[in-house]
This record gives C-alpha cells, sequence and structure tokens, in this order.
C-alpha cells in the first residue's frame, strides 16, 4: 500500500470550500470560534464525515470527536486533527488544513474499502487561537486537564458574550464530558508558520517538539530629570542602561546557536516626554529553545545581564509567563520520518516555534506533528498561502503515518 | 556704594508669602498662569510695588510691566523679571524668585532714595509654564514677535478655557499693546534647575547662554513576525538596530565633551507585543549643545549614525523641533561677572540647559541671566528647595549688576 496517496483534488476543493465560509475581501478567513460562521463550518464538514461513515460525537467544550471504527475493538484509537477557528483576519489553512487532511485521509481509505486496526478520531478542537475567548487552545487545555472548564465558560468575548453562552447559541455545546481518554497516538498536520522550511527548500517539517517559551518583563529605573542642564555624567539614565543590556543579551542569546530566540516585542518609558530623561525603561523579553535544560540556563544568564546594570540604577525581573519546552513522542516522530522518506519527499526535523493544541494532547498520550512550509512563513494574516504542492505531500505523509500508526501491533 | 546690600528677611518673607498663594499640602505651588491664584498673586505684587513708587501697566498678553523713574529721561529702560506662574506640581522659586528678587532690589534702593540715571521696568511675563496653554513663554515670545498674540489668544487649556477668556476673566487684559520696545538691558535671575552649581559649590552661575536644542524622532523600521518560528538571522527585526544604534549615538555624543547632551526620553514599538517582533520602533532624540554651530554639526553625525542600519532595516528622521543656541550679551555677562566678584561670592560660567523668557528676550535687545543652585537640581517639583544663602546671594548679584547696568553712560 505504498503506493496510497490522497486525491488532491478532493482535498483542494474541501479547503476551497471551507474558506468561503466567513471568506474575507482579501482572500483571507474570519471565523473565529463559536460563531455562526463556525457552526456553518462545523456543520460542513460533518456532513462531509458522514459520507463516509465518521460517527460524530460533541463533548462539554465544543471539541468535535468523529469515530471512524476499526477491525481491532480492543485498540486505542488514533487521532488525528486541529482546529477549524481562525483568527479575526486570517488565513485559510491555519489548523484547517490539519482537519481537512485528516478528513481527506479517511475519505481515500474509504475509497478502497481500507479499514485500519485501530479506530480513528478526527478531532476538532474548540477555540485554539485564542482571539474570541481568552486564553488560547481552550478545547484541548481542558482535555488534557490544564485548564478548567468552568473558568473557560465565563471567559467573555469583546462583545460581553461568554464561552458557555456561545457553545449554546451555536448549538455547540457536548453531552459528552470534556476530559482526557487514552490514545494509541495523535497527529496534527499543520502549516510551519515560519520561514524555516521554505528557506531550505523542504516539503516535509518532521516535527521533533515544541519551543519553551519564558516570558519576562524588565524594568530598568534611575531618576527623571529635565533633558537640559543635567550633564551625561551625573545622569541616572536608564536609557543608558538600555544601551548596555541589549547588546550583551543579544550576544548571550547568539551563543546559544540558531535554535535559540530572542524576542523583544514592547519597549516603553515612563515618563515619555521628548526632553525628560526617564525614570524607567520596560521591556518585555521572550527567550525560546527547544530543550527545557539550555533554556532555562540562557533564562538564568540573560536576566543576570539584565541586572548588571550601573550601580546608579536597579533592574527588576518579573516573569510573565513560562511554557515548558516539549518534545515529541520518538515514535510518532520516527513514524514521520519513515513515511516521509518512502514518500521521497524533501524533509527535515524542526521544532514548532508556536504553540499548538498537541502540546496540551502530548501531556496525555504519545504525539507527533507534520508541518509543511507557507509562503514567507506569513501566517495569522489574510496573505496566508500554502502551495498545492505541500498541501498534497503533507496530506500524504499523514496518510501513510496514519497507517503505520494504526495498523501496528502495539497499543 | 559696593557695601549695598538688599534686605534679606525681607526678601524671603516676599517668597514665603507668595508661595502661601496656591500653595500645596506638600509644600509646593499650584498657581498656574491666569488662574484666580495667579491673579491673587499678581494683586500682591502690585501692592508691593505701589508702595515702593513702581507704576505698573499691563499689556494684551497679560504681562505686566512696573515703572521706575529714572534720572536721565533719554535713557532707555532696564527689564529685570521673570515669571509668577507654576507649573501644577510647581516649587515655590521657579521663576517667583526673578520678580520678586527685583522687587528686593527696587525696594533696597527706595530704602536708600537711590535712583538711577535709567529707568528700570520690573516686568512679569505672562504663562511662561506652559503647563496652562501653549506653548509656553507664550507672553516674552508674542513681546519678541516670535509667537502670534492671535494664536495663543486661541489656545485653550484642559477645561477648553481659552487664553483671552482668562486674561477676561482675571481682569489681566491690558490697554497696552503687546510688542518689543527697545531697552539699555534685561536681567532674569534664575534658580538654575539642574546639579551643577550645588556639585561645583557654586552659589552664583554667570549664565552665557542658552543650549540649542535639536528634537528628532527616530523610525527603524523592520518586518513583523513571529517570536517563535522565525531564526534570528532570518529576521528583520528593528530592535536588533537600536542594539547598534544606540551604543553608537552615546559614543558620538561623548566625544563632544560635557556641554553635550543626548536624552532619549520616549522609546515605542509598533506593534507592541511580547511575542511579536515589532515592525517599528520610534524613538525621540533631544540634543543639545551651547554653540550652535557644534549642535548642528554633531546633530549631523547623530542622525547619520542613526541611519547606519543594517540593510534589512531602514530608519526614518523626522525633526520635530529646533531652538537655536542663545549667547547672552557680552557686556552683560561681564556685569554680572564683575558684581559677583566684587561681593566676593563663589561663582563660575553655566549655560543654561532649559528655555527662559530671556531667550526671547536676547532677540529683542542685550540680555543676561543669573542663576543660583537648588537643592539636587530639583525643578518643576513640589520638592524644589534653594538654601535661603543662596537666595540671598543672588539678589545681591542683581542688585549690583543693575546699579552698574542702570548708571552707565552707555544706552
Amino acid at each position: 500500500m505504498t503506493d496510497l496517496q490522497i486525491k488532491p483534488e478532493r482535498l483542494l476543493s474541501f479547503i476551497a470550500e471551507m474558506a468561503n465560509i466567513g471568506g474575507t475581501a482579501n482572500g483571507g478567513c474570519n471565523r473565529q470560534a463559536l460563531t455562526e460562521e463556525d457552526r456553518i463550518g462545523r456543520s460542513l464538514f460533518l456532513k462531509w464525515c458522514n459520507t463516509i461513515g465518521g460517527v460524530a460525537r460533541l463533548d462539554s467544550m465544543g471539541n468535535i470527536f468523529v469515530h471512524f471504527k476499526g477491525t481491532d475493538t480492543t485498540k486505542l484509537p488514533v487521532l488525528m486533527g486541529s482546529h477549524l477557528d481562525t483568527q479575526p483576519s486570517g488565513g485559510k489553512f491555519d489548523g484547517v488544513y490539519g482537519v481537512l487532511a485528516a478528513l481527506e485521509v479517511m475519505s481515500s481509505l474509504h475509497d478502497q474499502n481500507i479499514t485500519l486496526a485501530h479506530p480513528v478520531e478526527i478531532v476538532v478542537w474548540s477555540n485554539e487561537e485564542g482571539s474570541r475567548f481568552s486564553p488560547a487552545m481552550s478545547g484541548s487545555g481542558v482535555f488534557a486537564g490544564k485548564l478548567s472548564q468552568s473558568t473557560l465558560y465565563q471567559s467573555v468575548d469583546d462583545q460581553g458574550v461568554s464561552y458557555y453562552q456561545a457553545l449554546l447559541e451555536t448549538d455547540q455545546l457536548g453531552d459528552l464530558p470534556c476530559q482526557a481518554f487514552p490514545f494509541a497516538a495523535a497527529l496534527e498536520l499543520h502549516i510551519e508558520q515560519g520561514p524555516i522550511l521554505e528557506a531550505e527548500k523542504k516539503s516535509i517539517g518532521i516535527v521533533t517538539g515544541v519551543q519553551g517559551m519564558n516570558w519576562y518583563q524588565i524594568t530598568l529605573s534611575g531618576e527623571t530629570t529635565h533633558a537640559g542642564p543635567t550633564p551625561m555624567s551625573m545622569r541616572k539614565d536608564p536609557v543608558q542602561g538600555l544601551n548596555t543590556v541589549l547588546p550583551a543579551i543579544y550576544a548571550k542569546v547568539a551563543e546559544y546557536g540558531e535554535q535559540a530566540r530572542i524576542t523583544i516585542g514592547k519597549i516603553t518609558t515612563i515618563p515619555a516626554s521628548p526632553n525628560t530623561v526617564p525614570e524607567h525603561v520596560i521591556f518585555t523579553l521572550d527567550l525560546r529553545h527547544p530543550t527545557q535544560s539550555i533554556l532555562d540556563k540562557m533564562s538564568n544568564e540573560v536576566l543576570t545581564l539584565c541586572q548588571q546594570v550601573p550601580p546608579i540604577l536597579s533592574a527588576k525581573v518579573d516573569v510573565l509567563w513560562q511554557s515548558p519546552a516539549v518534545e515529541f513522542d520518538p515514535r510518532c516522530t520516527e513514524v514521520v520520518r519513515h513515511s516521509a522518506k518512502k514518500l521521497n519527499m524533501n524533509a527535515m526535523p524542526i521544532v514548532s516555534g508556536a504553540g499548538h493544541d498537541s502540546v496540551y494532547l502530548s501531556t496525555v498520550g504519545p504525539t507527533g506533528m507534520i508541518f509543511v512550509p507557507c509562503k514567507d512563513g506569513i501566517s495569522h494574516n489574510e496573505k496566508e498561502h500554502v502551495e498545492p504542492k505541500h498541501l498534497i505531500a503533507g496530506g500524504n505523509v499523514l496518510l501513510h503515518s496514519l497507517m503505520q500508526l494504526a495498523q501496528e501491533k502495539e497499543q
């Protein structure tokens, strides 16, 4: 069955039809979580599933599980999926591609009358984007027991509509309790949302894990003075602290090689007046590395450098958020690598820089991800684009990875 | 008459009484321009002037001129003064001291029945602070023909009250047209509002001029990307531009010695999100130097450095404001120097880092300033404090400088 392939036209047509729901004038998509557009999109998806014998259940967070029977009733299911909700000015592929490629995989198996040993669940996780309700990855987070359902239920959107109310209004409140169940493996196919695969001319990213992320806020403090009278040597100017801290911390992160990331996304001064030496300079620090122990070491060294300001200044560190590094299940990663090789794809190992539902799933059971390149690495944007050949390649790798995981003897 | 001195108790009492009007709980003053408090303060000042024979006139900007006759009717007046308005959380000395010390000088001459050859005008300039109506130094600016009276009349405060309306409400609209007239010399005694005299243990600053100031806004632009997926080497991160620009421009200004100043008062990023590489970093640049030609050269070099960003970034320079350097009249400066020396004061030449009414006056006629130290250089603050010995020293230098300027044969 090495020759088995998905049907490219059907996959592209699934994607194109779904993109019409909430489609924007600029070619993107606005189909935010638990809106009327989301409801219509989900109904369309369920209609498609129904034609190939999938049986859908809805849980108390609105997660959709579409069940396909296996030949061996003793085996745990293999999960495939992602999310159908989009950013307000989102694209056609982020999340959606993973769900619809899973649908195409099951459609192709159905075409050939193939039933795998393990049952398969296509999963649509609710509110992955987090743009309507906070926090993001709500459905998978509650499923994994990492987020509280009752807190999410009370989360409100900009119009004051709660998650719970939105579930009711869109008929997405299921009677299945949202809670983890054992699975043999979980696979998520997704666009990279970064520029690496494109730059390396690869069709497939074998995702080995997700970067650990540490967010800090650094406050350098000195003394406000008038920009004119006070000589430079008598100032306690926190911007001059920034002047020495910035080069030091960029150089430090560079020492950690190309897998390390440092982003200073936000800088502000207090007060913020052209003719006043500020009392405070505040900046955010987003540090990432795929290996937790290295991230921890790097973070400690960077924070130490942030605090090495001249004695006339002071430095304060606040921890904003920490997300530990994830290493995906070695067997899942190996299956993806093997499938890509068997299909003669240009593939490379890659670490995800962004968070995904799979981060939560990996705390429940064996999890893996597959990436395909997107144009210029652009995502969360109406311009988001993926070449059809990559969409097809990803679908085929998903198909063959599933077949390997769902037919093997191990649970 | 070298022995002639002002009366310290009277000067300190003038200052203390005036400070009660609009006095704040924290020992500062809130007597903003053309408020009821300002009206009461001005009335008190005029009452004091009246007792020593001063004749007050009010002009169309609310500037007060208190005339004291000279013995020689052919001679031009000598002006002494500053402003009585304060910042919302201002001190007791900024401006006020210059007006009340001039009053004390005339009171001391009156005590001794001394009439100088030149007439003397004590001037109270309106809305110097600019905290209620913008721009600052309104009264002297219109007087010197550098600001437009009709524009100022339409300037409104936070409550929507116009300058003109405030003039009417406080009875400060005079019938004298606000326009420049010739004067023999103008002297302004003021607190330094900086830390230099205190650090140098001097009582008197012989102000040789006012720094030239150039304000710019620099925008470094790159490309927004997600903080995770994009490797450092593939980023177009304007914060990394800041990282190289900041040290370069601080070092450049340091080359220009201790009279040069650089202040980066405001830094912002667009967008400002912890996990997004910003598209733009925007910062203000306040450059100062007492010599215009040096300021121009330094500014050009600094702006060139700001534009020397890696080719993946771009840099844009906007000119926000420019105020040319002022050199005060050499004879006025020499008279102040000579008076301080004659009185055995600890004095030093100093360049004002802040703007004053004298900047505008210097475009009309020979102008000079005298500084006294203030504690820790703090001003525009309720904590503003000046030691009585310095207040007295400044008053005596003003007295002897006036006597020299107003008795000399030259116009």
